[in-house]
């Protein structure tokens, strides 16, 4: 596994918290950014076409919310946010960016959502046929769990902890079996509770993973880890609500693929069942939810508070 | 987790070898069909489609040959067959069929092979569609991990280091890299470098990790792991170009799926670049060399040798 510590090392200083949440996302994913084009597989050898379409993917843009989260979930556990605890999670917030990635390959594959752009370029199967698109999506989920057991710096339980949380919520218990009933919904008339099933499984999920795994490595304890599992819960389910309005009201542009899809497609949205000013009085009221837990804590939290409003702010 | 051991303590005992490999396949077999029974998620709830679509593929028939290599691979490091060692490793055993059947319904999709059968049934995406047997594929992959992780009795660094056996072996380094480079060389003239580069990476790598992590299980020294591995990246050759042999000379019965595909697809095989007779001597030779690893150790690797001869004999 390549070595990304000594990047870190230099680039960590100056990162604290002051308030300014974009300059903290983009120093945050500049920082995941280097470590991801670190240890993703070079575009070299045999498996040349293979690493390119992995990398076309992770590096077609994105926030990197749950890098992120496991980033500011590691620092809250810990106390502060400029110790070796919180840069030994990178390797971890790097394999939910590879789950995260993966997940959209293989939703935008013809046989599911066929989607022909994601973030303003075209999908990976668009752009390598749907065989390597298929592989990279393969090879990305694998290389997740790789990331984590060859991480330094943290002791094997915890990474076993982390290993089972990632697995168990993104997996059929998860973000695919979210994935799967969301599929078989379209087109059906659903009741509120499959759709909040669907949310919760196939964007939440992942969300609550990160923050636990971040935690976890931050050595919180049970307490904490309950806290920051209800805040996580709360937020992923405001991130899909928020995603659900933003496919109906953004611009193409905005979105960086065709607006207005999920209706289109008769998706299964919380503007369709519950209409667009109740779905953002939902989306507001479960956001301060998810501030509200974090009342336990002090300044360390304070990224994690912003990101909650951030999050039913954005625009993409 | 569901709890398997005390099943396994009840039909354990009695499967000392006594130099009948189908019989001690058979009974292996059946406990490691037993586990995965238990252990992969029900057929019910939300999800019950996508956990029988799992389940069809699983259990379509197969030899368990990458578990029984753990148990029979954990039982070699630890001396002798009856104890707790080896049946600690029966997670792990699972977990190994569980990327196996995965790599099995992802390669037999429209986009890669197109294959409508698989041990004489159709496969996954041809009885469930495509988008579940993507997805199946995914969960199957993703709970290999999930198996590992929340293992009993066995130390947590042990465990880790199985996780990145298994996603080493299994990723783009590995498995899934082999089978774009044969994807890549359909219709080709490719040279045996990158034939052999196919073999060991496509069937092979997967077949040593299972070796390697039952090695770890059992408690394997840094020499045991070394003859074992030697062993693995033998048995994974001979049992590659022995594929590739049945694929000429066996009846689509015998095969379960249609013969002389490989021809059809003009796919990089042993036969095609040295021949019958020569690939069948190939075979043979490697096999002898697996055998001939396995030299320092006692009566307890003996099915471990007779696994070999048993790879490159068998008619599917």
């Amino acid at each position: 596994m390549p070595e990304i510590n000594k990047y870190v090392l230099h680039n960590w200083e100056g990162l604290l918290y002051n308030g300014n949440l974009s300059e903290y996302l983009k120093a945050r994913g500049q920082i995941v950014n280097h470590a991801l084009e670190t240890l993703l597989p070079p575009e070299q050898g045999p498996h040349k076409n293979l690493a390119a379409a992995m990398r076309y993917s992770v590096f077609a843009g994105g926030k990197r919310l749950r890098p992120v989260l496991v980033l500011a979930s590691a620092e809250v556990a810990f106390g502060s946010a400029d110790n070796d605890s919180v840069k030994a999670a990178l390797n971890t917030a790097c394999a939910f960016e590879c789950i995260h990635t993966y997940s959209l390959i293989h939703d935008d594959l013809p046989a599911l959502d066929d989607d022909d752009l994601r973030r303003g370029k075209p999908t990976c199967h668009k752009e390598y046929g749907e065989a390597t698109a298929i592989l990279a999506g393969d090879a990305l989920l694998t290389l997740a769990f790789s990331l984590i057991a060859e991480t330094k710096d943290v002791s094997p339980d915890k990474l076993l902890c982390i290993v089972a949380e990632l697995s168990k919520k993104s997996g059929i218990g998860g973000m695919i079996g979210g994935q799967l009933v969301d599929i078989e919904s379209e087109g059906c008339e659903i009741t509120f509770p499959v759709l909040e099933h669907i949310h919760i499984h196939k964007t939440g999920a992942l969300i609550v993973a990160a923050i636990r795994s971040g935690a976890i490595i931050g050595g919180a304890s049970a307490e904490t880890l309950a806290v920051l599992t209800t805040y996580g819960e709360a937020l992923g389910l405001a991130f899909q609500i928020t995603d659900d309005i933003l496919d109906l009201i953004c611009t193409d542009e905005e979105l960086g693929k065709p607006s207005g899809s999920d209706l289109k497609f008769q998706k299964a949205t919380y503007p369709a069942l519950l209409g667009l000013s109740e779905s953002k009085k939902v989306a507001a009221d479960v956001t301060q939810k998810a501030i509200a837990a974090l009342d336990v804590f002090g300044v360390e939290a304070a990224p994690l508070r912003d990101l909650a409003t951030f999050v039913i702010e954005r625009r993409n």
